[in-house]
């Protein structure tokens, strides 16, 4: 770790964040009690690249077609049929909440690796992690991580927060990679996950979804199933974080913005930028406030 | 925080627990990496006293009395009827894990507090902690917690466990003393649990389980949901926490054998003692291995 933020440019965001951990940790207004120190962010976009696919959704389309591949019978039903036809339409539904939609890729990720023992997923999740490169940058997805964010991840941490991931992706696969790559440990992972079941000794998948996708509204509702506290910090980019932004003290929106060094884009978070303005959330700009990105 | 576990008499636990400690965490044969030191205690007559009722299920048994005195037709439903006449049977069902008593007692703890906000639950179980007393000791259960498991949570801390509790109790109750009473943090409070949900900025309780009880292969089925691993150090006490006990590297039990200074019981864990002797676990005499009890 070199300075405190120091791929983060002198400006407003950089000067928020600081103030907000300095209040928070200084007697008087504004002061947080250790226990409630929760800083929770989304991982897609927020900790690592998500162009041009969210790296978990791509694990889950290859995962989705190979089972499409195998029961032929799949093939005209949704989801497996929109990911083998590029069908955009049902995957802008699902960032949009569309029960519908929701429904039938909860039924296909809870069926897909139906009766596996973590350790046989994990494996899954560790090859795709060292075989498959970002289509832009050439590397593994472990190697675009953003390194602003892992000096907040620091900055947090010396001041006695405990630094969250909450995803709307799989928790499981996240576990993965976590500790490795942002040093948060699996116990502080929350996301989309499995429902398991023990018997014989052995930890397995079971076929249902706990407490649905951690979208939107779910992300709350999981936060607060993991952590027991609504977050003091948090941080997103997409319109599905607005709720867990929303239930935080201090909210920071990374906006992409930055084509020349990452991606400009504001698909799935036309929203979270209007909220942010309207709630007085810290902007971050890729382009402007970040003088590293990698 | 005194020396090292020095409520625990020089014997074979003791020994054990220093023994398998020291291996943990030397290199060599048995060395646990940090990130598995994971730790998991049952809660109720394994962290402090649980006699004549389990604490959590004398707050739970309150609360049904009340609902079928607001709601005369419930009260010759189970577990109303139960709670309102005696009849341990009921209960005796439960601790078995027959599915249509467990099924009973899940529906009317998701309906029990339907709809309210976690500040609303919290205040009822702060309440019942200040105002409800022992029985036989005459004071508030939080005074009753057991000294010497206090000390084996510092020394696994020392030595970089992190420890949690799962309990076949409320989740949402536990964590309302768990920091104040054994420095345990709520994001390390497993148990079974409600459903949440998040609407206009405000988390309620939802009308379902999440996951099921927290009990028998319940347990390490909830533990791997937030752990994320298996733990490498297991306590308890009873019947209900053979598969969590038998999902740990290392796995202690409890036994009641003190009507001096405690309670003699050996209910609801009969099993458990033969597992301990079957799998080779350390058992805890209450009578023996502990010089002082709170």
């Amino acid at each position: 770790m070199t300075d405190t933020l120091a791929s983060w440019n002198d400006g407003e965001a950089r000067r928020a964040i600081l103030s907000f951990v300095e209040r928070a940790t200084s007697p008087g207004d504004g002061y947080i009690e250790t226990a409630d120190r929760i800083a929770v962010f989304d991982n897609d976009g927020t900790m690592w690249i998500e162009q041009p696919l969210p790296v978990q959704l791509d694990f889950i389309f290859r995962a989705l077609a190979r089972a499409a591949q195998d029961d032929t019978t799949l093939a005209d039903q949704d989801p497996y049929r929109a990911v083998l036809t590029k069908d955009l339409a049902f995957f802008t539904a699902v960032s949009q909440q569309q029960p519908e939609a929701i429904r039938a890729l909860e039924e296909a990720l809870a069926r897909t690796w139906l009766g596996q023992t973590p350790a046989e997923f994990e494996a899954q999740v560790a090859t795709y992690l060292n075989d498959v490169t970002s289509e832009r940058f050439g590397v593994p997805y472990p190697q675009l991580v953003y390194r602003p964010m892992l000096e907040l991840f620091a900055l947090l941490e010396a001041h006695d927060f405990r630094v969250f991931v909450c995803s709307g992706g799989g928790r499981d696969f996240m576990r993965v990679i976590a500790e490795s790559a942002w040093g948060i440990p699996r116990e502080r992972v929350i996301g989309t996950a499995p429902s398991y079941t023990y018997e014989d000794g052995v930890i397995r998948r079971g076929g249902t979804l706990l407490g649905g996708l951690a979208l939107g509204p779910g992300k709350p509702e999981h936060i607060f199933a993991y952590a027991g506290r609504m977050p003091a910090f948090a941080g997103g980019n997409a319109d599905v974080d607005i709720e867990m932004l929303e239930s935080a003290t201090f909210a920071l929106l990374v906006v992409h913005d930055d084509a020349d060094r990452e991606f400009a884009y504001t698909s799935a978070a036309e929203k979270s930028v209007a909220a942010a303005q309207k709630n007085g959330w810290t902007l971050v700009s890729v382009k402007d406030d970040w003088n590293t990105v990698f």
